[in-house]
Parts: C-alpha cells; sequence; structure tokens
C-alpha cells in the first residue's frame, strides 16, 4: 500500500512528505476560493499555513493500518485507503486549525505569532479571525459529510461525524480550552496531576485520539483494532502534549517558529511544572513501550510498514 | 395531529406555546449540565434565554405539514412526528443561540443586551462567550446526529447534517455576517437591492430556508412539498428580515427588548434605507400574498390546520 520503500527500507521522511503533500493538496481544494472572497481567504490563510500535520498523518497510517480486512475493503476493493479517509483528514485539520484561530485572539491567548507567522487576527482583524474560526468549524462537518466516498457505510459515516462534534465539543477541546483559561495563573497548590491530565486529556487529547480511532470507524475495521487505535491515541496525544511542555523549556525560538518561556511566564498547568523535567522524560519513555507494544500486538499484522510506531517516536522525539 | 383545537377552530397562540414549551423542554435536557460546569452553563444563558423560536417553530410545523405519507410515516407510523424532529429544532436554535453570542462581541456589533438582558460576554467574559459559542455550534450536529430516532433513514439524516453545516457556514450564516460586517458604514452609493438582499439571504435566510426545508428531507417527504417548504423559507426569512428592519425604525424600546434605531446610526444596509417605509412595506404584502398561495397550492393538503400560514402572518406582523 505505501510507495514509498527503496530496496526493503522503509523510508518515514519519503512516507511524512507524501502523505502531507496529498493532504495539503485536498485542503486547497476544500476550501477553494468563495464568496465572501476575504472569509475564504483568512480561513485559508490558517488552514494552508503548513504545521506538522500530525492529526491527519495519523488519520492517514490508521486508514493504511486496519483497510485489509475492513468492511469497506470487502464492499469497495479497488478504492484506495488514503483516499477514501482525505475528507477525514482534511475535516480533522480544519477543526485543529480553528482552535488555533480562536486560541490566539486577544481575549484568549493574545498570540502575535504562529508557526512564525503572524496569527490570523493580526492580519485580518479580530472579527474576521473569529468568523474564519467559525467557518472552518462548519466546513470541516461539511467536507465530512459532503466529500467522503459514497461506497462508506452511512452509519459508519454518521459515527463519525457525530464523533468529531464530540470531540471538538464542550466533552473535547472547547471544555480543554476553558479548563486550561480557568487553571493558568492559578497557584501551585490549586492543582494536581489530575488536573492537568483533565485539561490536556480534553485540550489536545480528544481530537488526536478522534484521528486515530476515526479511519477504524469508518473502514468498519475489526473491534480490536479501534480499541487499540484509541488507546493508541490517548498515549500519542499525552506523549505530544508533555513533549510540547518540554520544548516550552528546553527548545529555542527558531526552531519552535514561537516563543518559548510563555507557558512559565503565565503559569500556565504543564507536566513539567508538575513533575520537573526528568519526571516529564520519564513518563514519556514509559508511554512510548507501552504504545511500541500496542501497535506490535494489535495493528502490526496488517501494516507492511511500522508507519504508526514512526509517528508515535515522532510526536515524542520532534524538536519542534 | 395538532392538539389545540377548540371548537373546531384553530388556536395558534396555544399552538406556538405548545410547541415553544416542548423545545425549551428538549433543548433544556440535550443543554443539562456538564463539564466544566461555567461552560455548560454560558451556553444554556444563551441557548434557553426565551426568545421567539421561531426557527425550531418552523421545523416543527413543516414537519407536521409533511408527515403524512412521507417515508418515515411508512417506515415508522407509530412514530410522533414532532418528537422526530425535536434534535433538529434544537440543533438549530443552537447554531441560531451561537450567531447571536458572536455577533453581540466586542469585535463584532459590541452589544451590552440582547432580548432585554446582558449579552453572553456582559456576563461570562469574552473568551468564555467565545468558547460557548463554539461548543454550541459542536453541539447542534452532536444532538442533531446522536439524539434523532434511529429508525430515521441514516442517507437522510447525512444530507440534513451536511445541510445544517452549509446553513451555518461561510455559504451561509457566517458568510452573511462577513457580508454585512463589509456593508456596514458603506455610503448609499454602494449598495443597491442586490447587495442588501445577498446579504440577508445568507446571514439570516439560509437558516430559516434550512428551519423549513430540513423536516422534509428528514422524514422522507415528496419532492414537490420540500421544493414548497424551500421557496417558502425564503419568502419567511427575507419578510422577517425586512419587518425587523422595519421594527428598527417603528419599534419602541419596551416591546422590543432592545433599542431601535441602531441600523441608522451604523449605517447598516437595511430594506427601509433602499426602499424607505411604504416600499418596504409593499413589498412585504406581496410576498405575504405569494406565501399564502404556495401553502394552499402545496402544502395544505396534509394539514389539519394553517399553521404554516399563521406563522407566515407572525413573521411579518409581529410588533417585535
Amino acid at each position: 500500500m505505501l510507495q514509498v520503500h527503496t530496496a526493503g527500507v522503509f523510508d518515514f521522511d519519503g512516507y511524512l512528505s507524501d502523505r502531507r503533500s496529498r493532504v495539503e493538496g485536498k485542503l486547497t481544494e476544500y476550501l477553494a476560493t468563495g464568496e465572501p472572497a476575504l472569509l475564504w481567504e483568512a480561513m485559508r490563510y490558517s488552514a494552508l499555513s503548513g504545521g506538522k500535520r500530525l492529526r491527519a498523518l495519523l488519520t492517514i497510517a490508521a486508514s493504511e493500518a486496519v483497510y485489509a480486512g475492513s468492511e469497506l475493503q470487502k464492499l469497495a476493493p479497488d478504492l484506495d485507503c488514503v483516499e477514501a479517509v482525505m475528507p477525514l483528514a482534511g475535516a480533522i485539520e480544519m477543526v485543529h486549525a480553528m482552535s488555533l484561530i480562536h486560541d490566539d485572539l486577544p481575549c484568549l491567548d493574545n498570540d502575535d505569532l504562529r508557526r512564525g507567522k503572524p496569527t490570523n487576527h493580526k492580519v485580518y482583524g479580530e472579527a474576521m479571525a473569529l468568523l474564519a474560526g467559525d467557518g472552518l468549524l462548519t466546513m470541516a462537518t461539511e467536507v465530512l459529510i459532503g466529500a467522503s466516498d459514497s461506497r462508506i457505510p452511512r452509519q459508519n459515516l454518521l459515527d463519525v461525524a457525530l464523533g468529531l462534534s464530540q470531540a471538538a465539543g464542550p466533552s473535547g477541546m472547547v471544555g480543554g480550552q476553558v479548563k486550561d483559561m480557568q487553571f493558568t495563573g492559578a497557584t501551585d497548590s490549586k492543582f494536581d496531576i489530575s488536573t492537568v491530565e483533565s485539561i490536556h486529556s480534553a485540550k489536545t487529547g480528544a481530537l488526536i485520539r478522534f484521528a486515530l480511532w476515526s479511519p477504524a470507524k469508518l473502514l468498519g475495521a475489526q473491534q480490536k483494532q479501534s480499541q487499540a487505535l484509541w488507546r493508541l491515541g490517548e498515549i500519542i496525544g499525552l506523549a505530544f502534549q508533555i513533549t510540547d511542555d518540554l520544548l516550552d523549556v528546553t527548545g529555542d525560538a527558531t526552531t519552535l517558529g514561537k516563543t518559548p518561556g510563555k507557558d512559565q511566564a503565565t503559569q500556565k498547568a504543564t507536566w513539567v511544572r508538575v513533575f520537573g523535567l526528568d519526571g516529564a522524560r520519564e513518563k514519556l519513555a514509559s508511554m512510548e513501550a507501552e504504545g511500541k507494544e500496542l501497535i506490535e500486538k494489535n495493528l502490526l499484522d496488517n501494516l507492511d510498514a511500522p508507519v504508526l510506531h514512526s509517528l508515535l517516536k515522532y510526536s515524542i522525539h520532534r524538536e519542534k
């Protein structure tokens, strides 16, 4: 299924670059110019501003991991499973982009820079940034339902559309943003490990879990696999956040594309604050080990390359 | 189907009051307390703050008008069609509430009062209001898909969820808010009737059209009926907006629950500004006549009371 092997060696960078460019291409297509032109420009400005595309890559890799033997493979054996999950991967990236736009607004984080570029409201003004975020949130569902292949079982598509709303909403991302806001600036005595976990589990974790679980649901994979992907999503989501917290302390501005040290300055609830640098690193190592075992036991039988494991490692060992 | 007849006379006020209270009850159920508690409180503050519930009433009335002979009646003859569209009606009201919260924010209309009460951000702060709006937008899809009866044909539910995203998004409500913002304050020479129509058709029209069309799609009504409801949605949407513009000039603050004269002060693109008071009133009269004929020709055969016509009249002859 993967077209990025050279003499039997898996080319992970080649894989990432190929899949990323397919996602970018699709996002460009989904967000092609419409009216009012400036609104669409503002939406594209944030949704097409690069970034790691971690969520979309997880969705694609999970799809490639579970396609063989899935309900959809039996129904439509000629369907390219990467193509089949593109509307889903695009929708997830739109929800993510929307959360960054709204998070950066003056009334929340008041950030001027994102990925080394001026934030949406710095370019288009607050009102347009607010509405561009709203527009991306509605476009996510529109693209997921409107652009998905008609051979995908209808109940699967409904389950995934429901899951996306839950991951994005008050029980997920939006709820996490509120918790984060409520605990930012709180004194040390006021929060503990369960507080930090609950913030991250909702704010960034919900969408990452959904990114891994949803392709299994969409394609109709075996239940063992969708459960393993859900747990892998918990692991990668948490690992990704701990790495973010570490990089805020140890990273440098040029590589990060944003100013480090901000968490401490704003007294954010972070892993490093609760466990220290060494504690956070130990936690990461044990999570990587659990994730690796999970993949090997439940998912590798359908994979012709250790893509998911590479993505797990990447989410932990990245430098930005 | 209606339980509000007394000695053969249709009690429209009784009908409105009954259907409104069922919608309020369902919204209360859909938005029952969750975590974080303050986010849910902020969402409920706006979604349960009363209001006319025009959109939900249109959805319910359209459902009652087309249920007889629909696909769903054949599939599930024991289903109460009002109950069947409650998740849809609730979702539409949540999208509407979300649009009011974001519209009222300082970066947009900067309104302090809504329906005679302090606006969401005046009570909960800007950040929470922003996130409460985001939360209501995701909850709309969550409730529509998650709470709808499992006997509703899956493709119908997908078509309606797609339609809701389109009505709320850049081609609908959000796009209309952007256009409105871009033309507010423009000089007279800069806008004409097609500009005003295009703003209203998107900003308020899209959701009202959807409110009337979507129950026909959900229940699987005859195509003649869903087309008539779409056109009726165009008429009621536009009539509702022209009436709003008129009330801003002729209404009084106590009845309206908001300050009149604001359109003129902010140089909004309104019908009265383009056509004058008499021109706007003439337009309303001709639209009411067209809507009445449309209902009589295409929809009345399934109705045991002229509910849709009463709602058309109500959207035009209301005093607030």
